[in-house]
């Protein structure tokens, strides 16, 4: 269906999206032949699939397995142009977008699809001494942390410390669930790498989990099977227990005695980007940013939040910070400005759910599709391999993803077990990129000079 | 031939490796199935294929295409054990290796293969403003550098200020040839990524050598090739050209007037490893041990100085630090060893030329086989990637690097194009695992609260 719009680009209204995450880029995608301009901003220059960050902090996958450059993703189209920055404000009143270093971006719509950052509940000692995991440098962070216990460890194991093997995941959802599966096998395929000691024996995995079941949303057929696979694998599953505080060599309990430890993976939950907080409307407990039915924000009609920082009413209360959620609100928002340009109405968005899945292993996962079908097992496992990969972004992606896949799992071995130190500067500081290289330079250059 | 030692493998002679790079990693190898013990030490956990470094810094390949984990190597071998380390300090007298935050390792043979680093002649500005690409993270710095240039010229095309993408590279050696080759066809990818203005009329890249011509070792109809097709692809080659001093917006020349650039890449020369002046014996000029016949170090005939911190005395001055002179003088001190433990004589090293290479770029190389063969053009260039993959460490290393290769040369692609920020902690600073691990993570909590 034709628009009424003018097709000189410059005259185009101009759209401007948040974040080149699920949603965001679902948006942009959406309106890549829609008469608009679309200026798609984040802080990357990479789409990263969140779904598999934990394979890489497991060292299953590379980062550049999972990280796609977005002016990649719109090569040759003429819409959608990509910037790189930070948004440091939002006033819709002025309708501006404010970015560190450079002039505003002024927008005739405007997509929020900034997503969620991780979150300590305020319990004392997580920001300081637990791993996050929600950005790629954190991943590989915990990556090298992993690989660096052990090496520690096998070099001086007086001197390590208790706990120095024992490697605490807070948080029974899926990433917690996906971690602690991949980490026994990581412990497996070390055991290998070091002869002086075995792996399996002075290793330890725990999960914790506040609830009394893993996986709090799925049904209990498969939340029971995934603790029992997950405790026949090695990991020390404890439900119902709650961190009370952590410090750097232990984790305090609430209700049982602390454990040592030395790395704490924190996967216990989320609260929306501060980007949320930016544009001054209502925000629910997390931080989300409370939509109309069409997902705009309540008094300014061109403005959508969408994905992990929208709280979106549901049938159940908020929809689920859900790559599918995300993935739906961000074409539902696009739609709408379409709508807009062709003056028709409003719709309001409705979650249309595929249903959920999460691996818990090698050769076993869980998925419940919908209508009360779900699956377990090494079938469910499979589904769950051939979706994630037909899903991530490009083709060199996928095949990389497959090689190194395809390796690990006949092999038994996790390929990318290498200790590359990463600073998360691009992906979090709002500093220019004339400091952040300066920075990594001024880093680069102190050590050159030292004895190696 | 069987050997006349226990089997025992805690009485077995202790041989110490210092280095994990080309010569060391094929000392270890010699040595697997001879009945000592070999303790491997490098800083990192990877060996690094160096020859491809200048690929990953022109976003063609990714890091763990190139590195390979050095347990790995090893994996099920009893006789070859990796320590991940820094060595501070070699006793030739007492023999011992000293490491930061472990206790001194005491050998019976000794191995140093630390390398070489970059270095800069004493030419001002060179530490503090040039990019060096010795290591995995200088090859990523300096991908993200380039890659942000553009970026910044793409959202504010004044602030970005003079020479923002005017690239320059000093050093007419393979390394240079290479980067210059690479970085050309980089900007032909980067020209469909920005659609706002054309990279290949923008973007320069100009290659500084002090010499009359480039790659000073090759003859001569492959040098003057080498600077056509460099010409014809765009690059700016200026030979005979000395660099005076490096400010952080321009590079002065010594007869020539100023080139304002922001990133000048330095691939200039190296000196030996600083280990080299650990041992209190003569050096070279350019920090290297000089050695005996054997390899071995004056008054200490237990101790072996090989790769690009031995300087050998070959037909023409010392031999040329290249990865054919690293493996087989790796491996010549560690046959050494070998004969020592069979009462026998030590053996002169006689390097045997295999002959070098360098590629141009897409489809040109050139290659002088020895005994006066020499190719250029498409047939070098082929035998160039046949035998940098065949060389390449590692199966996967292998195969993922050729799905990269053949994306990118079927697609005029480059696909690692991801700005992802690295601090190269673990592979210079001479620092406890502790300590980076802190600053590490005290650089990711300071920024987890920021406004993204």
């Amino acid at each position: 269906m034709p628009f009424d719009t003018p097709s000189s680009t410059t005259e185009r209204p101009h759209v401007v999206i948040v974040g080149a995450g699920f949603a965001g880029l679902e948006a942009a995608k959406t309106l890549r032949d829609t008469p608009v301009r679309v200026t798609l901003v984040d802080r990357n220059n990479y789409h990263k699939f969140q779904p598999l960050l934990y394979e890489v902090a497991m060292a299953g996958l590379e980062p550049d397995d999972i990280a796609h450059n977005v002016r990649n993703i719109f090569q040759g189209n003429e819409t959608v142009h990509f910037r790189l920055g930070t948004v440091t404000d939002v006033d819709p009143v002025r309708q501006q977008v404010h970015l560190r270093g450079s002039a505003p971006l002024s927008y005739d719509h405007l997509i929020l699809a900034a997503g969620a950052v991780s979150t300590d509940f305020g319990i004392p000692g997580v920001e300081e001494h637990a791993y996050p995991l929600k950005n790629v440098p954190d991943a590989v962070n915990l990556r090298n942390r992993v690989l660096r216990q052990f090496e520690r460890y096998d070099r001086q194991r007086e001197a390590a410390g208790e706990g120095a093997l024992t490697f605490v995941i807070v948080g029974g959802g899926p990433t917690g669930v996906e971690m602690a599966g991949a980490l026994v096998e990581l412990f497996d395929t070390l055991n290998d790498d070091f002869a002086e000691f075995d792996t399996r024996e002075q290793a330890r995995c725990i999960l914790l989990e506040m609830e009394d079941y893993l996986l709090p949303p799925y049904e209990r057929s498969l939340q029971t099977y995934t603790q029992r696979v997950l405790e026949g694998r090695g990991v020390d599953v404890r439900t119902g227990t709650a961190v009370e505080r952590v410090d750097t060599d232990r984790v305090h309990l609430q209700e049982s005695p602390p454990i040592p430890t030395q790395t704490l993976v924190w996967a216990a939950g989320v609260k929306a980007s501060p980007v949320a907080g930016m544009v001054g409307t209502e925000q629910a407990r997390d931080g989300r940013i409370v939509v109309n039915p069409d997902l705009s924000i309540p008094e300014h009609p061109t403005v959508y939040a969408v994905g992990d920082m929208a709280a979106i009413e549901g049938k159940d209360g908020y929809e689920p910070q859900l790559a599918q959620v995300a993935i739906q609100s961000g074409r539902h928002a696009a739609t709408q400005i379409q709508r807009d340009l062709r003056n028709g109405t409003r719709e309001s968005f409705e979650y249309w759910d595929l249903g959920q899945m999460a691996t818990i292993g090698r050769n076993a996962a869980v998925a419940e599709l919908g209508g009360g079908v779900s699956f377990k097992g090494v079938f469910a496992w499979f589904l769950w391999v051939v979706i994630h990969i037909a899903k991530l972004v490009g083709f060199r992606n996928r095949l990389s993803a497959l090689v190194n896949w395809a390796y690990n799992y006949f092999t038994y071995n996790r390929s990318a077990r290498l200790i590359l130190d990463m600073v998360p500067i691009a992906d979090d500081v709002p500093m220019e990129v004339e400091e952040v290289d300066q920075q990594v330079k001024e880093r680069l250059k102190t050590v050159e000079t030292q004895p190696r």
